[in-house]
């Protein structure tokens, strides 16, 4: 692979070139890494819901034309100036924030919100230049939350890259890089129900199984599921929900109804909608004293969050996580080794597999409700 | 003492026979305690906003004739059927909120609310029986808090009284029974700064001052004292307040202001006013990241707590406190034993002194805002 450092490399790409519109698997160009990039053979990549949100870009500020995807696993071709911690070869997990290692937040114990690599979906090129690296015949192609892995090659900054286990099958591993570790790490970083405790996790798609499957790791005794969908309830079980509430089915409030199911409240709550009336259902469910909700989903920006103090001064704790509190470097290769020692079961969160010029399927799959993670091999 | 045990007591207490007027201190019959209680001859009571808030009655339903007063030291001077951890000649603290031992909440390591015993202010009578223990001529006079130490003897749940080492000064020690442990344990056992941390105090009256205290006990390198009211600047100095914010001062919210002075936020944020506005901003001006917001001022009925989801999203977390999380026996002989080890400053919170038959003077000083704590000593 050495023999393509520093050229620029002529591959394919899915290109968004409109809003909503079938992405175009075509040839582009990638420009070689500058100082701090490394550029990688994406081998696997899947699709998230983040992705199909900015490619309908409804309520935005639309980008295009545009290589998305951000939830992938691939292996190092070349590195940029500046670059010590990697080299070509490296297996990797790109993350769509990143971890610098100097700033307040990378520094702290407790937060993983790097203040120069952290998410930021407005941006479309490449922070040290304000470049794109994609372009085809000459015209820029930007980028995606700093990873646009919706290319068998991609630039991204050195601090967005997780180096793993060599071992580990980067078609399973891929699913690491956001939606399992948002929603598993929402529940066993930030949650951290007991042996035994009654946890509730609202909204079931790929971020809330996730949050279920850590609450069965933690050894929750109850898990129940929250979702308008009773079609997630049966898939839910794989993940642990041992129990389901359909809001619509009731005519008292969801709190209400996990409180008498629970004698006073649930021990943990996480929300994985984004609904703001979920995330005040998630704290105001949760028992006094004890109670901690977590918020996960993410609103809308002209959400209000509107509850009763009372609700805190009766010892509930609300907090929120991003990324499930794991910082991309530091964590991610501890999380490959779990995979690696069994004690998590990605593979049931991988209910279909495309080849790359097949990516517009992943994209109906995910419309309809059907898959949870759909991998793209990046080499069909 | 014993000489009195199962015999009514003649003693002299200071009865609210109407809101806002005067109370009177005269003579009352006090029952033998009943099972599951104690009797305690009260030495030391000082008074607390929560005594002035019931005794004005505005808003409420009003329960008189009462007597009011929770914060205290005293002796048992005799127990009920079935007390077995407290005998005659015990020193202790009556504290509002009480440890049943056996509740969900007692058995937690997370919560101090027990079930049976919780602060009632409703409550003016006691569980076992429904009766008052108090009367004049026949005439039953209401308890307080379950405490009612305004009376040189008074009956309470076993439940509701820690024990503490006989050599503790209590005419000291008696206001760790409310103001102090409040503030002290929301920084110390709910906030948690590090050392050399940066907190912001919502308001510095006593709770305040204690939850200030608490911070200087841990270490932090900042506290900032928010007040509307600058003549309490000066004192709160000495409780380890190195800097001040008025927000009648500033034309930007405070969230801004404290923002601007901390490089982003504060990493705790203690709310000791129970005014909405200032929770919301005790929440919105810590660091985004690891900033904890801690809430222990009393909400009004109708408060509504509103904030942009996205500060949780944002990893801050959003907690409240009732007793500084302390659980009244298990955990109050050890806060006087610090004190005895001279590492907390009780004195400072102590301006004045009065005796039983002055009692008005107490709550005059403080309506006019002149006290911090008024110890009433009964012998006089």
């Amino acid at each position: 692979m050495e023999g393509t450092a520093g050229k620029v490399i002529k591959c394919r790409a899915a290109v968004a070139w409109e809003a909503g519109k079938p992405l175009v698997v075509q040839e582009v160009e990638v420009a070689p890494p500058q100082a701090m990039e490394v550029r990688l053979k994406i081998l696997y990549t899947s699709l998230c819901h983040t992705d199909v949100y900015f490619w309908e870009a409804k309520g935005q500020t639309p980008v295009f034309p545009r290589i998305l995807g951000h939830e992938a696993a691939g292996i190092v071709e070349s590195v940029g100036e500046g670059v010590t911690e990697l080299a070509p070869g490296d297996h990797v997990l790109p993350v769509f924030t990143g971890e610098c290692k100097e700033c307040a937040h990378c520094k702290s114990e407790e937060s993983n919100m790097c203040e120069l690599l952290r998410i930021n979906p407005d941006r479309k090129v490449m922070i040290g230049d304000g470049q794109t690296r994609f372009s085809v015949n000459g015209q820029p192609i930007y980028h995606f939350l700093g990873t646009s892995t919706f290319s068998e090659y991609t630039v991204v900054h050195a601090g967005c890259v997780a180096k793993i286990n060599p071992q580990a099958p980067l078609d399973k591993v891929c699913v690491l890089s956001c939606g399992f570790c948002t929603g598993f790490g929402a529940t066993v970083n930030v949650a951290k129900p007991k042996k035994g405790s009654t946890v509730a996790i609202f909204g079931l798609g790929a971020v809330g199984l996730a949050a279920a499957e850590g609450a069965r790791v933690a050894g929750a005794s109850r898990i129940i599921g929250v979702d308008l969908n009773p079609d997630r309830f049966e898939t839910a079980k794989k993940f642990g929900c041992t129990e389901f509430v359909n809001p619509r089915e009731h005519t008292k409030p969801v709190q209400e109804v996990l409180a008498e199911m629970t004698n006073g409240g649930v021990d943990r709550a996480v929300e994985c909608t984004g609904n703001i009336n979920a995330m005040i259902q998630a704290l105001e469910c949760v028992h006094d004293g004890w109670g901690v909700a977590v918020l996960v989903g993410v609103p809308h920006k002209d959400a209000e969050f509107k509850t009763h103090p009372i609700h805190f001064l009766n010892e509930k704790t609300l907090k929120g996580t991003f990324y499930g509190n794991y910082k991309p470097r530091t964590d991610l290769p501890a999380v490959v080794e779990q995979y690696m020692a069994g004690e998590l079961e990605l593979e049931k969160f991988i209910t279909h597999n495309v080849t790359f010029s097949e990516i517009n399927t992943a994209f109906e799959l995910m419309l309809k409700g059907q898959s949870i993670r759909c991998i793209i091999h990046m080499d069909g």
